[in-house]
Order: C-alpha cells, then structure tokens, then sequence
C-alpha cells in the first residue's frame, strides 16, 4: 500500500451542452483553453481541499494532446496559478489513461517523502481535433477538465493497493492525430491534409483490441495482486464509448459494479477518468474507505487499472 | 539512496553536420524520424546491456515535442521494437530535460518493486521545428536520441541520491512552440503565421530566467541535501547553449569539473543530457563509482538536478 488520500477534487464542464440522440455531450465555447479548463478544475480542487497553491508542492499534467508544443502544459498551467512560486511542473501522457499513471507516479514520490501535496490536473479538450466528418469520433467526445489533490496518509488502509499498466502497439494506430508532431509538422500543412490535423478513430479496430487484451489485463491484475471481484466497491472505467457496457458484461461484471455515465458525458479523453472520481465522490456515490479501481483503454493500445482505498 | 545502476546506454546521431563557424551540429537526412532515431539508439543500448526487448518491463520516452499529437511517442516506439509484446509504455515531458525527471520516476518504480528494468529513451528532431530566420536559435540545435536501460541495484552505494526539480513559469514563453497543440490547432494553419509553428527562443530572456534561477535551485539542492561539490565527481548539464561556461563560472564551479561539449554537439533538447551521460561513459570519462550530477534548465522554466551514483 502506497499510503495516499485524495484531500480535494474538482471539475470542469463546459456550459456548452449539445445532444447527439440520447448522448449529451459537452464543448468549449471559442475563445476558452485548455489551461482555462485546468486552472478552473484546479482552483475547485484547492477550494475543496481547504488548501492555497503555497500548500502544492507538485503540478502533474495528465493528458493526451498539449496546450502547445513547448513547454510542457503543466508549466502554462503553472503560469496561470502559480506564477513567482518555484513549484516543478512536468507532464505524464499514457493518453486517455494519462491520471492513471501520474497517478501511481505521484503515490510513489509521496510515499518516497519527495513531495508532500501533489496536483494531478487531467484536462483534454477533445473539440479542438474532433473531425465533423467522421461521425462516430464526432458524436463521442466531450471537453472537460478535472483535478485531484493527493496527499501522505497516515493510515494503513488508505491508497494505491496495485496498479498495472500494459501497452498494446498492435493498436498504435486504431485512435490517433497523425499530423502535428515532428513526422508530419504543422508547418507544412495543406488543406489537402486537413484530416491528419484531426482525431481518426478506427472505430472497428479500437473495440477488437480492447476486446482482445482488456480482459487479459484484468485476469493479469487480480491475479499478481490476489484479488477478486469482492475487493472492489466501484470500478470507476475511462468512458471510452457505448461499448462498455457490452466489455464488462463479456467480462462478467455486473451493472451497478462500475460507472457506466457515457451517454451523460461522453469520452472526456485524459479528463475521462478523473471527472469520474470527482464526481462519484461529489455525489456521495463512492467514499472514505471505498476501494475503486480506476482502469481503462487508451491510445496506444494501452491498458492501465490502479486499486485505489479512498 | 534509490538504489538502480546503469547496465546500457546507447545514441544515434545523424550523419549529417554542419558547421556555423566553430559549432558543429548534427540533422537528421530528409526521411529519418523520431521514432528511427529513438530504435536506433535503444537498440544499441539494448545491445550493450547485453539483452533483449523482452527484458525491458517499461518503455519511458522523455522528450519535448512528440512524434504524432495522439498516441503517446512511447507507443510509436513500442510498434518499432516490442510490437506483440505488452510492455507498458509512456512519455515524461518537461522538455529539455525531461530524461531528469524521466530518470526520478523510473527510480521510485524499481526502488517500489513495481518494474524490474528501465528503458528510458530521450529523443527530439530539433530540426523539425527550427526558424531559419531565427540565427541564434537555428545555429544551436541538434537532433539526437539517447537511450538508457537502468535496473535495480544490489550495492547501498549506487543509485539516485537525491533530486530536485523546480519551476519557474515567468519564464514559460521565454523558449516556447505556441502553435501545434490545443491553443493553436494545426488545421487553421495560415502561411502568415509559419512562424508560430516553429520554435521561438528570446535569448536574452532565458538568459536572464537562467541566470536568475540556476543558482538558487543550485544552492537549494545543496543545501537540502547536504552535499557539497566534493561530493560530486562531474557536472553533466544539459547543455544548453555556448553561456553554458559562463553560468558555471559564476557558481564557482571550476571548468573540468562539468562536461561543456556544446561546441561540439549543440542544444539536443531532451536527448541532450542522456546524450553526454552515455557519451562520456563510453569515453571513459565517468565509471562506477562516479557521483555525477545531471542538471539542467528546460523551457518552463525549470531547473532539473539530480544525483546520480553510477
């Protein structure tokens, strides 16, 4: 047990409300950012955790795509809160699983006695990439942002009980933005490829790799970590896509075991599984001494899951 | 001590170089990416560790501009040398010297038990997003790729020994790419605005952060941990620019007893400091044994040391 407690949490969601069908979805208006999101997300967390940014002591980013290509994000999230203070500020990206492994980094540097009060900031702003002509990815995604503030606990019982995280690159290429980076950079954009500027997912591909090693994983995990279904009050998924339901009933977990919120919130990306934390906990749906596992698919194919004792 | 050693390393550097003046600089050839330089490189590390990809159980990539916006550089590299395998894989960015940091975390999880062997691969193609316009900046850089494997260690007397790492976010714009992520997305490119797309450094200004703020996270690092430069064997610093000598002199830190290869090699952004890490081992110039100090300051700003007992 790496002893951690989350002390404050906060989220933000976009007023901009839009319905696919039954879907509701969430963007940004024009002119808001992703360091607007996460500065929002981040001051409720302090707010909720009755703490002022003097008592941070390290900035995570978690995230899939960047505010900008230099610097890191978390330093322009830096700028905006934290601005004359010396308190280090880097970015971890497993995409869509990005909380999960800043996460488990973060219970390792407090239970190391390296920093004390960690924020991991979980922000991607979906819209920004969303391509209107592939329908599927379109109708999915939300903007959202999401902050958690951990900290050392004293207790036996409380923190990271196991994390395991396993990449997949069979799938490296079922969700991406191909263009941007340095094998296709930006300034040599040509409408002709405005497509590879923008999100492309092999819908068909995504939901066979996840078919194919998720549940690999989870027998993997309980497994090392000699745990059963009984161990886990909550397991809070990233809110990949519709299909969840249809992955967790293959793996026989009941409805009513995990949070299934997609058609309410859609995919919120790196913000997906944090958002969730923060609102079951602000719903009074999960609680101190609730054991959850945080797990999901990402970009990659990863898959990543973390036991987590609130 | 979190006790890891060092069992390979390994670079690539492009063939092509060129001189400006005394400085030699080295670009990748039209058609070599990021993720070719970053196998090579691992590739040879792997080979000098004397084992396979099967061996390594993570794959960090620390670098300061991605491959693709989504997936993470990390998986890209998985797909080249571990497709089929399920190693975990993800990227660590706090720019120039985000294998610093990289080097902290892959610590903490051999330390906690929780990886067993360590590829950490820090790579950037500079070139990629240099200004031909901008001289002092076009001149500086080279594109490279450094891997190393680290593992745990059985000796009390070799591993991390201490490390700090601080921001200072008024020097976030200082040396920045401000177009290509979520403020500035690639598909309203606009030839008016190429410029936005590449990297843009005002020299003077992250000379004036570097020489505010080297020093005191110097003395901090120190102090903290109750080190003197007698305990240090060899300064390895990111190495930055040609004022490299300059900031060293003014800390009294004596020449001989940091590495200043930047005539030599240039600014290789988040390959630098793995770079003259695994330069100098081959050279000779460090063993085991050696207490170097990996160092540097990154676009952020941010200051990054860490003590390394090889």
């Amino acid at each position: 047990m790496r002893k951690i407690k989350i002390i404050g949490h906060g989220v933000y969601l976009p007023e901009n409300k839009i319905m696919f069908g039954d879907q509701t979805r969430y963007r940004v208006k024009e002119g808001v950012t992703q360091i607007d999101m996460a500065y929002e997300a981040s001051q409720k967390a302090l707010a909720s955790a009755g703490i002022a940014i003097d008592d941070i002591d390290l900035i995570i980013h978690s995230g899939a795509v960047p505010a900008q290509l230099i610097p890191a994000t978390a330093t322009l999230l830096h700028e905006r809160m934290a601005k004359g203070k010396s308190i280090p500020a880097f970015d971890v990206n497993s995409s869509c699983t990005s909380f999960i492994t800043a996460l488990d980094i973060a219970s390792l540097y407090i239970e190391a006695g390296q920093y004390k009060t960690i924020l991991i900031v979980g922000c991607d702003i979906a819209s920004a990439g969303l391509n209107e002509n592939q329908k599927e990815s379109y109708e999915l995604f939300s903007d959202a942002a999401a902050a958690v503030i951990v900290t050392k606990s004293d207790s036996e019982k409380q923190g990271v009980e196991a994390s395991l995280q396993r990449t997949f690159s069979d799938g490296a290429h079922a969700t991406e933005i191909r263009a941007g980076g340095t094998l296709h950079p930006g300034y040599i954009y040509k409408p002709e490829d405005r497509a590879e500027y923008l999100f492309d997912m092999q819908g068909k591909q995504a939901l066979l790799t996840t078919a194919r090693y998720l549940p690999s994983v989870f027998d993997e995990f309980f497994k090392k970590y000699d745990l059963t279904m009984d161990d886990v009050d909550l397991i809070i998924p990233h809110q990949a896509s519709k299909a969840l339901s249809m992955f967790m009933s293959r793996m026989k977990i009941p409805e009513g075991k995990y949070a299934d919120r997609v058609s309410e919130y859609g995919n919120m990306v790196g913000a997906s599984v944090p958002f969730m934390l923060s609102t079951l906990l602000s719903e009074g749906k999960i609680k101190e001494g609730d054991r959850v596992l945080l797990c999901g698919t990402a970009a990659g194919l990863t898959v990543n899951m973390l036991l987590l004792s609130l």
